[in-house]
């Protein structure tokens, strides 16, 4: 039996090894202010790798970053209800604007500082971008409007989880103003394709694109879209969301232009985003019971190198050796980009280097020992097949020339694997269903990893919609999407009996 | 006479060009919250460059990214004196996590969800990273810990100025523990050279690298360095900081390492900076009467190609010779990188183009007509020397092919010559002053343009040093740095008439 590198594994406690390969993998940890957490450098690594390649992917359509201001005046929120609804009860509120000595060796808010208006930290930004929107377009020759912001943003949660649900988290936010509702719609749906392609094909994450129902749409929006993804334990993480806005927040907003008819008219808007949320998702789909596995996409370092030192004079040219190859990696290139080679020389005990990385989920981590070298060889282990079928750990000497020259091959072959494996999972495990019993008898407590139910509905609204979702919450289940394509299905709706509209699924999510 | 792009001139009125600067050349604008901007494409793809080039600087130099919380308890800062005292009187305050109807139709925060201990909106990290730093550091051999965070900041200036002096502002904060003072103090000057370094030879500005005296330390420090850059009307701007820190912050927050004795010692801390007031920096330095003048090596496009469109059916033609310019310097390189070259196809008149590009500074503008096709030209006009002698517009016809192959060594001419017009100014500009009498003279009203006095001093301390602040107050001025390297000077100090310990720069400041 392998002895694997946590002490938890994912079938005897989920919860608690998610929290475990954040703590080992030196992802982030608890800051000690409520609710926020510190990203570590290899948490904050992915990200970087994330936003840069997201980045490239939102500039290439078109796109422009900015950066607008963290505190929104509460009137600007006031203007639209449905969205103020949405989030005031979980803003924070910065009411003054300096602290005094109280008299007890301690500070307080200095009442004569008390803001006039008090003003919120941004939940998101659709208020104070719509604001700049209104000042931006005058005429249709002003249109789109296409920007995107990188920054933080905070919604007050009561309970939180590293990643998923932080009270401060880090996202990109992107907010466009279109001449018409049709190019609106049709910008929100080729965000949603390019969130799409970089879950799947950077992060290695596959997903299932669609179309929200009412109930879970972004306040204030007309339509929400989302990407889902499906964790090991089988429940939901919506992984980034793209809103069409229709003309209510530009009408909150008085975002209005001339026509090439001179006419004034409302621009249509819409918003999407994706955040470090994407980052519980990469741990809870690629995660094994030895930690983190990172797809080399987006792994701050693809290779890391571990020299095997023993305090003695062997250890220079063995240094020498390593340097070499690192070099020689570095001017190799996978997935498009130049191989990211670490060489490892910390003052910590080699095999204790190797599980540390193995942990973290290095996709190759590379041992040179004294033996290595004099045969011109490197060990290799892959951390996406760490174990051989015997269970012992799998290092492969292999020539370091011959090494150097498959790399890019190997880390295209590792990160097609992680995808791989995590979409067969999904396929496996998102089951059709006929009637509201299989839907029952599917959710059964004995059904540990029960997936996603494709089942068939009429796409109810108001009450309608309101009963079924109580029906789904009594079995802790919420609907997820209605995927897009789908052609139109045949047969009734399993919750009303009507004639069904579309296909949506069905699961339990974080 | 020129008839220049801006309304304004530098010599007519600098405070109001500096603003029509940044309203013309779309780099930012007054966003309705009070002192926070929005920062516009333009303004924010210089922000980005700077942050690529500088990124790539600390992370050469061993540092990690990370990311910490936004929010500060109090009790973190009232940990130690001088930094709270230092900044308290700006402090954006959290009290509340919820809103509330009025009953008025608005919203206020709610009674019912005040926060226990308020949350300060950080103004700077030390504090909450302090105490991560002791959660790390526990052995000599966690250190030293080398980490850098890009953010956004809030210090709630009562006067505030776009890019100079807001409310909020992004930046970099490097932070690093180390196990003895002189490492401390040898990172601290590292760091400051990494500044000297990205800002001459990225943005093209020149500075003098040199310590603060003690009063415009960095509250907590036992040494602030700076690298002062002078704007055009002479005055200086602090552009980026470093500071040692000693164990002022590892006394308060606790960050603590058992030595390879087995003893117990406090670590020595340093943290530096660098904000988007580089960018104010960058318009005060490089701008001229037609707008900015971007540095290519931050320039988000460094080649605007302009097409003279018709609207007619040539048109085609027109946009396809010019798609293949694009391309075709898109394969060259400048200053290590390759060239960014845009095509301008908006509905917009290609003379007010040319302007809109002038008046943002790209550093070279193509326009493209039918002629210039017709016998395989282009017509280029560089940013940085836009008029002939005789004042007209300097658009030299070149053959396109011999543009492209000289496209980079022209960028890299435009960078050195916005640097030794502005060193060349710099240079001119510290005037060396030997006494009291010489120093009011300079600064006498009819000096316009008086740059900084190089003067011996004593390097008072305390009350000693309050009373020259104080003289130096009633001119307007302020002590900049004592520029390092310098050989130990002779004679006295002029304000105390004691033996001079070092030179020091004297000047107005923003």
């Amino acid at each position: 039996m392998i002895k694997h590198a946590l002490s938890v594994t994912r079938e005897g406690d989920f919860a608690q090894w998610y929290q475990t390969v954040i703590s080992e993998a030196d992802l982030a940890e608890e800051s000690g202010v409520r609710g926020c957490m510190v990203i570590r450098p290899w948490g904050y690594g992915i990200w970087e790798r994330m936003q840069r390649l997201l980045d490239d992917a939102i500039k290439a359509t078109g796109h422009e970053n900015c950066y607008f201001p963290l505190f929104i005046p509460l009137s600007y929120f006031e203007k639209e209800a449905e969205h103020v609804e949405g989030f005031a009860k979980e803003m924070a509120v910065v009411t003054h604007h300096r602290l005094v000595a109280d008299g007890k060796g301690g500070l307080v808010p200095d009442p004569a500082a008390k803001l006039e208006e008090p003003l919120v930290v941004r939940p998101t930004s659709e208020t104070v971008i719509g604001a700049a929107f209104s000042r931006w377009v005058q005429s249709w020759r002003d249109l789109p409007v296409l920007i995107n912001q990188w920054a933080n943003v905070v919604r007050w949660e009561m309970r939180t989880r590293m990643f998923l649900r932080t009270a401060e988290f880090l996202w990109q936010e992107g907010h466009t103003a279109h001449a018409s509702a049709e190019e609106a719609r049709d910008e929100t749906l080729k965000m949603l394709e390019v969130y799409r392609d970089f879950a799947e094909n950077a992060v290695a994450l596959p997903v299932i694109a669609g179309e929200k129902p009412e109930n879970e749409r972004f306040p204030g929006a007309v339509a929400t879209y989302s990407i889902e993804a499906m964790m090991q334990d089988g429940k939901a993480l919506q992984a980034g969301t793209s809103h069409f806005l229709g003309t209510n927040f530009a009408s909150a907003q008085n975002i209005r232009f001339q026509n090439a008819e001179g006419q004034l008219e409302l621009a249509n808007t819409t918003s999407w985003g994706v955040s470090t949320r994407m980052i519980g998702g990469l741990i809870m789909v690629h995660g094994d019971d030895d930690g983190l596995r990172v797809p080399p996409r987006v792994a701050p370092w693809q290779v890391v190198i571990v020299p095997m030192l023993r305090d003695n004079d062997d250890d220079g040219a063995l240094v020498d050796y390593c340097k070499t190859l690192q070099q020689a990696l570095g001017r190799e290139s996978a997935l498009g980009e130049p191989v990211r080679a670490l060489l490892d020389l910390k003052a910590v005990k080699s095999t204790n280097k190797r599980w540390g990385w193995v942990k973290k989920g290095a996709p190759i981590v590379i041992e040179v020992g004294g033996r290595d070298m004099a045969a011109g060889n490197v060990s290799v282990i892959r951390r996406d097949r760490l174990y051989r079928a015997d269970g012992k750990l799998d290092s492969v000497g292999t020539a370091k020339d011959e090494f150097v020259a498959g790399v890019g091959a190997m880390l295209a072959d590792i990160q097609q694997s992680l995808f791989d494996e995590a979409d067969a999972r999904l396929k496996a495990n998102i089951t059709p269903a006929d009637d509201w019993a299989e839907v029952e008898a599917h959710f059964a407590d004995g059904n540990k990893t029960p997936g996603w139910l494709d089942v068939r509905w009429s796409r109810p609204t108001g009450n309608a919609l309101d009963k079924v979702v109580e029906r789904l919450k009594a079995l802790k289940l919420t609907l997820r999407n209605a995927p897009m394509g789908q052609t139109h299905p045949e047969g009734q709706c399993i919750f009303t009996g009507e004639p069904c509209v579309e296909r949506v699924l069905v699961g339990r999510a974080y």
